[in-house]
């Protein structure tokens, strides 16, 4: 039997190389995107994209207007995206490309999801070490959303030992090590898309923090990033 | 200086106690209400008017697409909702009027809100005891959103001490008890709306378990609902 798991697709590198690892745990993937007022939508082509050749059991992509909540540079166009900072500028307090409650809104529905399906496992992208600022990338906000989802749902109730389980594979990886784990499983990083502020036809500004941190990936490991850039 | 609190106000009973509790302690109230597919849209309806009548401060209502993921007879027409049970039924195992994961979801956007609004106080009017097949109204599903939430965000991160709450004044309360507490509050209960299975007009069914644990309300106090019944 097939073991079914909810999965987190971006568009991105990161959650590309997720459903990779995923698939090669043997999980029958069921991915969901959102449309959640971000300011680059082609993100959600490059996730239809990624879903279909990755040939992934379902994928559904979920409208929610956390726009109307505001507070992040993603999702205002008032706020403007930093360009070009230093790692270690970065890593410093909470950036401004921080969606309030992303994760948790995100993980809430994956949850949802979970629970129709009886998949008892949700794959997510969070990265704790290029995303220090971020504070639901962090291991201990996962462990806590987990014993909460437990005790949400009806998996908490019933008495046959099967629990969610949060899977976050990338938690402790540089963006180097993601993209040698990618490689390695035969992700096409070239229909992913990171960019926090690309062009409108979709192409990465090369600039922002997700640009900076994926070319830095590809570079330590020798590769160049065959993505479009403006 | 007013305290600020994001509560969920669905436009039935429990809610509109809540609001009134909330009001009562000082706060400012920022409510907000979902559009998730539910078959009632009139609860909506009903939402907006008590807001305005409690003179919030903002009342925002959140479009998400639950319904897309299936799994209860609130958001599927193929699932009916069932009649004329007795409170003892309704106590066993988990209804099918369950919608998987709601009040996760429903938190985690709560959660995003307060976080822009440097609100630390979240309501909801969740109940153990009339819904005691609800994992999602259990005092230890709270207790670890709670501990999640503060994980989560920048709260969790900051160092002035300063927590999210997550507020269930109704939580041990009978429903005899909501409708004393909410009366002597001044709660206009006529305006609220309760049903799983309105009519198209929106009145009540006045057979479904949240017809009959509101009507038991209302009787135990000696009052009769002043609600629209069909």
């Amino acid at each position: 039997m097939t073991k079914k798991a909810v999965l987190l697709l971006s568009g991105g590198l990161d959650s590309t190389t997720v459903l990779a690892i995923a698939q090669s745990q043997g999980f029958d993937v069921y991915a969901m995107s959102f449309n959640y007022g971000q300011r680059h939508a082609h993100e959600l082509k490059a996730a239809a994209t990624i879903a279909k050749q990755a040939g992934v059991k379902e994928h559904q992509v979920f409208t929610i207007d956390l726009g109307g909540i505001g507070g992040s540079a993603l999702t205002e166009d008032a706020i403007a995206v930093p360009k070009d900072r230093e790692s270690e500028e970065m890593s410093h307090g909470i950036p401004v490309t921080y969606v309030p409650a992303r994760n948790t809104v995100f993980l809430s529905f994956a949850l949802a999801w979970a629970e129709v399906l009886k998949a008892y496992d949700i794959f997510i992208g969070v990265n704790a070490l290029d995303y220090s600022g971020y504070p639901d990338c962090r291991p201990e906000f996962i462990k806590a959303f987990e014993t909460m989802a437990n005790l949400a749902t009806a998996f908490g109730v019933k008495d046959d030992g099967q629990r969610i389980r949060v899977h976050t594979p990338l938690i402790s990886m540089s963006k180097a090590q993601i993209v040698e784990t990618g490689t390695k499983l035969g992700v096409d990083y070239s229909i992913t898309t990171s960019c926090y502020d690309p062009t409108p036809e979709g192409a990465a500004c090369g600039h922002c923090d997700a640009c900076s941190l994926r070319l830095k990936g590809f570079r330590e490991n020798g590769m160049s990033d065959s993505g479009a850039y403006a």
